[in-house]
């Protein structure tokens, strides 16, 4: 078989969307993978949708001259804001965050679901949408957490007492709540699930979105697309709007190993595309 | 005398250089004033000084065309990457936030200075050189605080817990530093005045650069430029590159009163200038 090397793609607001790329890799460690982390203008999730809509068909046209077979949002942000718009603009088929985020929790459980996302997509509404569309009557708790995304680009380790104290006061609903899964609607989160997972307990059972998106591109591939060659390891090559430098330093903890070929490209580049 | 009514022209990462605009409306009520926040791209405080350079350059120019007879850059962030570049490109008097403040510590006391700031202005080392040129042999001592701007964009009051356990967190070392005086070296901070104040303790003069930076604004227009007509109140028009609603929402609290004038400008179109 001669498979199809084409890239995945795949495009962030910024260090995030590398807990995407590392889930991906895991799942099919023979795809090429490009990636964007549009670290110069990073967070998205504290912008208005209409700036993520606009910064996303950038981010995702810039990608588009990479030629991939298929693109992945890895920013839940960006897709609450923009998923409508990216599949009826471009000629690939998308990957999102936030639907397979939600079928995975509704297919863990029949109980009450929790969701914590940023301030941007909780006002979007977007997994309380994904989620009604699978269980209508499902009863769903969302908590925005600007917080979060700040603390992880910090470096807290998630023992840290300021992570749990913060933790402590987003979650405080939601664990009155008591939801049977709770979703980490920000691709940022995964990072803190140790202490998330410990002040909501063992009756919750986490959600990566991360986890469930890669399980939604390997589906592609095992169907309508093809996967690539089965000849060892897939490339990961990265663009950053942001440091060259500091985002392979900062990306290693996202990705969970070192990073080796990152570019430079311009905000301005993006946007005359 | 019939003065000269061009306006004061201000740029910032996003809203914190409001509470500088507040300093300057404060000193010179009768004086135009056109802001510029970059809320598309905030914050800078945590991005590489290059991107952060190129970010001010396309706010300046900007600026420019609104014809000033002052541009302040108020933001620690920007004048630590790129005061010395505009300087040389525009053709007009440029105040910064980071001299003035330096100034106004040495000034106050020779004791000991602290410097609290963002990861990048206590990186590009500004505060320290600023200080040394004035007081070479004066201790300093700087934290970086990269929380503050989105705990205080968050809208958290100082008395908040979370507030006072992340202020604590930072400012350990200071607090056994005993600085005579404490430069707020962000213009976040001043809205955290009351926590930081009650944590340094009365030995701890804290010095905002919002006000230094005002008052060296008004020594130009009492010196080599001229003020505005004495006619009551001075304008102030907003431009954001997000959304012009959530700058007038959240804008309020750093302004001290309500924003009625807001104009939205694509980043695509400061790059483009």
């Amino acid at each position: 078989m001669a498979g199809d090397d084409r890239p995945v793609c795949v495009f962030d607001s910024g260090l995030g969307g590398l807990t995407v790329v590392r889930e991906l890799t895991a799942a099919m460690p023979d795809e090429n993978i490009v990636y964007l982390g549009d670290s110069a203008r990073v967070p998205y999730g504290t912008k208005s949708l209409e700036t993520v809509r606009r910064f996303a068909l950038e981010d995702a046209s810039f990608l588009m001259t990479h030629r991939p077979k298929l693109l992945v949002v890895a920013c839940n942000t960006a897709t609450a804001a923009a998923i409508d718009v990216l599949r009826a603009n471009l000629d690939v088929p998308v990957v999102d965050v936030i639907h397979p985020g939600a079928r995975a929790a509704v297919e863990f459980t029949d109980g009450p679901v929790g969701v914590i996302a940023t301030e941007a997509t909780v006002a979007s509404g977007a997994y309380v949408d994904a989620i009604a569309e699978l269980s209508p009557s499902r009863a769903v708790c969302s908590a925005a957490c600007p917080l979060l995304v700040p603390i992880v680009e910090e470096g807290r380790p998630d023992d840290d007492p300021i992570v749990l104290h913060v933790l402590s006061d987003y979650l405080g609903r939601l664990q009155r709540f008591r939801p049977s899964a709770l979703i980490l609607g920000c691709t940022h989160y995964p990072l803190l699930a140790g202490a998330i997972a410990k002040l909501m307990g063992p009756e919750t059972e986490l959600i990566s979105s991360a986890r469930a998106a890669a399980d939604e591109a390997k589906k592609f591939l095992q169907g309508p697309l093809a996967a690539s060659p089965d000849n060892g390891a897939g490339a990961l090559k990265c663009f950053t709007t942001g440091d060259p430098e500091r985002f392979a330093h900062l990306g290693r903890r996202f990705l969970g190993r070192s990073i080796d070929d990152v570019e430079f490209v311009g905000t301005d580049e993006l946007e005359t595309r």
